[in-house]
């Protein structure tokens, strides 16, 4: 069994989720092939030489080109600020590394398009890390939908909902940014949902959104770290430029009724990310906060006893689960790295395209548009137009 | 302290939550004023008769006209199919009498202000029987918002899910046939949703929709008898001619986001009137299957026990429940309609109008008409142009 | 068909649920023999009148031998304090009267075997009012256990858990003297849990148990009203002679082990009466603070969708639900009161025994006097040895 | 800062637990010293040799005895089973190494005190693992009781119930037998309740409790792995000699009441480590199957918002959790492992006794013992008297 070497671009939230999950896939997957951590990059040096130290790379660059244009390396993992996706992509493709990216896969429709390309064009393999799509409790949704356990589709509601920003002193970070970040709620949570739609329920036929800054004026950071920042007292106030909410309507193409929602101003949600399917056999509920559970409901039970169920899906039957603990004891938010870690080397040693790969990217880039689109001229915008 | 005497039109579903309300409401509220149940009307006079009987009416009509001619009526309560509402309003309020009306309102807006501008011309009373706000949960509800405890509303989501057609063998109840229904999910369950909306958050600006009617054809019944029918085998069948289901997005005057959605296809989902609302002080949420309850998140709790809480909505501090028993004890459904029976009869001793009155049955159509008009057009609609 | 006379004693807090359950059960259950409301009796005559208006009863008395004389009176329901049930029951018995008694059913096993004994031996009817039972959710445990649907028991734990009395400011209202009320947590709550068991699991071989008054003095109140009282400043204090909370194991006669726990001074637990049952094929969760809903587990179901399902007991299949309202609509606290004169009078019709009846709560005192002289000599005592 | 070389003795469900906490906890608490996995111990070469590669440790031997004469190793750690965890302490201390033992301590509370003795005559330090004190939400729990934002404790009630041997044909595994296990849910899984008691509430006084083996005879094993183990067709039974359930009411030494119970017959209960507090001030609630979730209630809320208030402990005002992802984000079962790595690192860097430790250790095995004897005895026993 081979081994994949990584070099990597970025060293914060995600930089951390993705090094754990090199970190630890091999002791509890042991048939996959080992990750060997080989570089680590960040622009910052005193910060990437602590992460490389802390999470375990053998060592680290400051300039990512070094680290694509080194022969030691198999895989990029991309997890810088989404404006910096594409360059590098493009050059680790036409260095002929295979491609790891964080989402959003670029800031514009065209962007990802071209960094789809460039990856099919040499031939490498490519992963977007849509990493909910690996909790096991959504791998048993599309496991049900797959095996029609709840029947023709009719409904699809999902709400990624966080408060991190509704106190209006909470600085002006990168994240509410538009030339950094792309989008705000939209783009970092929204995207998450557009793509748990496209795995468990298909393609997307059209849509129609609005969307809102609630709070126009924050106060500029004096250091930016991670998800927050320090501010001065009295500092200059900075224009929000991202949407602090989004939601939009849909249609998808197998006829299902869509509605989505995702925003940062929803007071006491941390981060529920939380879907309901309804279909004529039955209906399924995840919500990430619970994230080891999923809410079931047959209509073939028995008339008495029809009810939602909650199944821990932490059960020899359950994806991933083996791997871990007995059923009943929980796992977490990193898990679900460590799972996309396995399909994506697993895709690599066969000689397959991972899933979710760049062509998931660009479709959840082209909603994400289409949202947009609709948000602006303010009516209904057919995906298949952009 | 005064009665009331009562002639109602309709003695099923809805005839016979507000003749229980009749029944009870001077038991558990002694200072409000006595309903007198003189008459019930219904068309067919076996079923009326029994009807009568069993919910202690003192006698029958088959001619909702001699109910209304009658001068021993002060009330006239109309649940009789949605289509039937004008004529039999405009009636009683030339004939002098107050009025209680089930929603909707009308088939129409014009018609919904026809009855409004009748009522207020006759200088009746007028209700309209929206029931949920009358459940204690939502009443909190109400008053938190209007005490600023959970500061400016930034989300209004809002879900009535029904299953109850799921199977497209059920029947072609008349529920399912526009020209008596009006509409399907939006009229039925869709209206609720606007009621609360208007009650807890405000005027609504504009809005978009869609809805799906998935079941086109469906059995043509037997006999039907409340919410449900019989079927023959091999029975006919007929077109349905209303939506299964209808969501939509709205923006409200107030600068808040909303996002609605009605339908009878939620397997699983017997009665889900759901809502959240998300302020810039706190959350609060509610689900009717557990109407009991109201769950309720504020931002100034301490830092490191902030969560949303679950508040038994059944004490003393809470609207109506001195009445009934100790905390703890839930209530239920038809709990609702003594409580808004408390409010009209009041209303009636003290010559002002009760809340809600015929305005928010007009003001609730407008928005049913703005959405079906979005729909067809595929448009943002505001309400203010209807 | 006929009816049945009623002359009830007390207008409390029971004496309110049961006139209710007179008032409303036939508009709901129109083939159940009709309640005739005819005499309540309270010993203060201001208060008495009033209840008998506000509750519809046709007259009052002041003595309940009035009532026990009466020959228009076919039934006598007895919520007086606990203290005062023996002597009533004795005589209407005597008079030939159907008794109605609420629990406990007398302060003593022996004064409950001397209450048994005299129904039995005048030949009447006689009812207790253990009200859970008739909660739909608990007919379907019931119903599940009957038909061996969750196998052979191995555990039955319940809570009646409530905080009323956590203040140690709360005056010493009747329900915390002994000479009155019996017992305290013990025979208020905990004669509920052991009913319940009995219902469902069978008889109670042994049992072992402990208690604790936490506050063991309170301020005498200055006048009592129902569950409360008011109390002066600086109010003298007086001694509480009963238990606060009372727990106890138990081995039931088939094998099954039992954990009961009845407290007053569980902090924001209002009326959490609550049990969970697990079988050889399944476990069984009731909580009435949530009495629609039961929630139930399958051993049988199918491996990676096995998980406990939240039952709403509010279709048509479960008991009584169809006389109510369609699926998913909420029934509450005073519709226990109302599904168990259904039974009652049923069984006065049919001329067989209600159920629970006398024995039942000959059975249910046995076990609360077992449990106390368990906790008075510290040791396990088996029930057949009372 | 130093590093802490450990050997280790086991590598299956615990020994796998403990080796990912050193692997891990570096990269998530960089400032605790740093584990250097030098040695893993097990009886099958072939096993452990394995298990050394894949957990990442340096190298393994096959006898205990040559780790704890290795002078490159500070700290052993025992993930034996129960039964070798005396003879391996003893050695170890001897030697002057420190050590960390998983849960029970020993077969008996003789044995306990013997390798408590020696620990403390050594000078070295010593813990034991109860890991779920290391969940943050119950060092929330314990934190709000220290700050008395709780008040007087009256009740704890707890449940550890599981249900992996309901199947009456699951095999004769390890933990089935006395000889090897010392006891069966007692130890197993109310150890870990009595460690919560005492960690929470304090000490506990005096004890009653019951017991019973379910199913007294099961098929004999052909091959062990972890938790399971195949049977062959026809294989034959040998005898249960392990409790399957054990319950206990307990005094503390504060006047609380406890009500504990551990079970592996609970169907549909895959790991229900859970466990309510209520005192003068509030309640706390807390499951291992929710374990990122504590609910808390206050008395002092204001009146009409009183409720359980659900608190992902995942803020960084909840312990470790700034080491971990943004608010939301759930942790899982093997973070509390990194949790007491990181308390036991600290507390030998700092040169103190880490908590808990081999007291705590005892102090659980005099509650077992207690239980034990009241069952055998039928009589409370009272913890000091062992």
């Amino acid at each position: 069994m081979g081994q994949i070497r990584v070099g990597m671009v970025g060293y914060k939230f995600m930089g951390k989720a993705h090094s754990h999950a090199y970190r630890d896939v091999s002791m509890f997957f042991p048939d996959t092939p080992k990750p060997v951590m080989k570089f680590i990059c960040g622009r910052n040096e005193n910060g990437v030489k602590q992460a490389a130290e802390q999470f375990g790379w053998e060592s680290y660059v400051t300039d990512w080109r070094d680290l694509i244009n080194s022969s030691d390396i198999d895989l990029v993992d991309i997890n810088a600020p989404s404006d910096a996706h594409k360059e590098i992509a493009l050059a680790a493709a036409a260095a002929g590394k295979h491609l790891f990216c964080e989402k959003p896969l670029a800031l514009s429709l065209s962007d990802a398009r071209e960094m789809l390309k460039a990856a099919e064009e040499a031939g490498v393999k490519h992963m977007i890390s849509f990493n909910y799509r690996f909790v096991p409790a959504v791998q048993l949704a599309k496991k049900l939908i797959s095996e029609d356990r709840i029947g023709q589709i009719h409904h699809f509601r999902a709400w990624f909902l966080q408060d991190w920003i509704v106190n209006p002193e909470f600085p002006l970070v990168w994240r509410l940014q538009k030339e950094v970040a792309g989008s705000g709620a939209l783009g970092d949570l929204g995207a998450h949902l557009i793509d748990l739609s496209h795995y468990l329920i298909g393609d997307i036929h059209e849509v129609v959104g609005m969307s809102e800054t609630f709070v126009k004026e924050r106060p500029l950071p004096n250091k930016m770290t991670g998800l927050s920042a320090g501010i001065d007292k009295d500092a200059p106030k900075g224009q929000v430029t991202v949407d602090d909410a989004t939601l939009f309507l849909a249609r998808f193409e197998n006829g299902a009724l869509g509605s989505f929602e995702a925003t940062r101003f929803a007071a006491g949600q941390r981060c529920t990310n939380a879907f309901e399917i309804n279909g004529s056999k039955g209906s399924i509920r995840f919500d990430f906060e619970r994230m080891n559970e999923l809410e079931l409901y047959f209509t073939e039970d028995a008339d008495d006893v029809q009810g939602f169920r909650r199944v821990l899906a932490t059960d020899p039957a359950h994806a991933y689960m083996q791997a871990w603990w007995p059923p009943g004891h929980p796992i977490g938010f990193e898990h679900t790295f460590i799972h996309e870690t396995v399909e994506l080397f697993t895709a690599i040693e066969e000689d397959r395209q991972p899933s979710p790969n760049f062509t998931d990217g660009v479709k959840c880039q082209q909603v994400l548009e289409a949202v947009e689109l609709s948000i602006r001229d303010r009516r209904w915008v057919k995906i298949d137009k952009l």
